[in-house]
């Protein structure tokens, strides 16, 4: 390590920062026959990370086929051009049924994609379990990837 | 099929309008432990499509150790959230060393990235070969998937 505390927690404040400022993520899975795909997913956060992202899926949709079978490797990538600023997160994905999870992540604009709103049987959650995350910026006008950051200095600093 | 010609070509020019209008699309790859990695790369395309996408990277990037080993399977996804348009693009990517091929798609801008310009033996070029696209947009105020575009049908329009 050849960053202090203060550094590392000014990297996790900037990758949140990202986070955060981004309504979709693109999240990618691979298929059974080896092919990669993505799709926009909302980006619905709790206000602090606990080495965890969160999606609003349905149990019927592709990616979860893809998921169901257990614990799969994924990536959620995130993109701002507003802040030329780009995160790539590495982790497991796994389908979570629990309601009062759902509860406290819900609110009535997610109606829009999900009109049945929380109680519908085929509303999923997606729990992404972070291994490494990535970012890049552009604030010394060159995009470079500034800083991996492990899943244990993660929890350390959010959990 | 069940749609025509005409809104095939609809099709495609609306996904070859957000590609064009992402500045950094986000390629992901799988590495040898099963992680999925992404990463921003410089959206550089020629006007017509072949079927394939170009990227400028350099030789000694991670990315390259992950795909020469020969084609790869990877995914590169661009997001407009200016257009609340968002494509995914399953390919298979390999490197293509052609001095031609680079200074056709070249121009000064890309100093920024690659300071040492075309002759830099260093500067490779990734191709990716389509296999699959698909866009979402949220002209109808629901983001949804609109069309899967196979291969063959890109081809047949823009070969």
């Amino acid at each position: 390590m050849t960053e202090t505390n203060t550094e590392h927690e000014k990297d996790l404040e900037k990758l949140f920062r990202i986070i955060h400022n981004v309504k979709f993520a693109m999240l990618t899975t691979v298929n059974e026959d080896g092919t990669l795909h993505s799709r926009p997913m909302v980006n619905k956060q709790a206000d602090s990370f606990h080495g965890e992202l969160w999606f609003f899926t349905q149990r019927s949709a592709h990616k979860v086929t893809e998921v169901k079978k257990g614990s799969e490797e994924v990536n959620v990538s995130y993109s701002s051009p507003e802040l030329q600023s780009y995160v790539s997160i590495s982790g497991h994905a796994d389908l979570v049924d629990d309601i009062t999870k759902k509860k406290d992540l819900w609110n009535d604009s997610l109606k829009t994609w999900f009109p049945k709103g929380v109680e519908d049987l085929d509303l999923a959650l997606l729990r992404i379990t972070i291994v490494e995350a990535e970012y890049w910026d552009s604030s010394a006008s060159i995009m470079k990837k500034l800083y991996g950051l492990a899943k244990a200095s993660i929890l350390g600093d959010h959990s």
